[in-house]
């Protein structure tokens, strides 16, 4: 079964990538609701959290905060929505686990809808931007 | 500073509670964007998770699992949002840190707007059911 984040997280296919450690990736969303909206993901094909153990769940949560830190910081966000879908019923789209992390803005619209906008320029610029807050662990 | 879930985690106020452990509670959503929305909180103050250390966000999330498997078992739904707000431009309404677990329906629209007609007795009927199917820690 051919699955895109599996393929991102082997090196295989291109993504703006902000985060790696041995276990984890964290990515630019291609198609984000606002600027900054990135999605960490495991390495390891799971498609639901409930298809895996409660450690590498916590494992997983554990990291939203060190890449999350680092959005605020070179977005100036005022908040942020952590997100997480399983199952197409719940708006999952790729069936693999990933968190969404969505920065927020008081005096901007915040919709759920996704802008579609975002340049491969604009994304590249922020990701770099982004990676080089995120302390190295 | 009144919180009301500080309150709740200290049986001051009364709620459907569906989970407690040491640390934690679970409770059902009292404006649910559909039926078996439920809430999990840290009894621990804090208004964001970046005010948590990344031990605490971790073990927050690892009670997400526990609580799905028994909501999903009661209502019968096909998949789940985990959603988790933080600040009020992302729409954080209780400032005291806490994460959705939104069932969803194949059959069904899912909304993201808040249902408010869950009546008492269905919210308690649902919370028991819950509450019995949670494996006791």
């Amino acid at each position: 079964m051919k699955c895109l984040f599996c393929d991102i997280s082997a090196g295989k296919k291109e993504a703006h990538l902000i985060y790696e450690d041995k276990t984890h990736i964290a990515i630019m969303d291609k198609y984000p609701i606002q600027m900054g909206h990135s999605l960490v993901i495991p390495k390891e094909h799971h498609e639901k959290i409930t298809d895996m153990s409660t450690e590498n769940v916590s494992l997983l949560f554990s990291k939203v905060p060190v890449v999350v830190q680092a959005i605020l910081k070179a977005t100036g966000a005022d908040g942020f929505n952590i997100g997480q879908n399983n199952g197409r019923a719940a708006n999952q789209i790729i069936p693999h686990v990933h968190v969404h992390i969505i920065p927020r803005y008081e005096k901007m619209n915040n919709p759920w809808k996704r802008r579609m906008i975002a340049t491969d320029e604009e994304l590249k610029k922020l990701s770099n931007k982004i990676k080089s807050l995120i302390e190295l662990r």
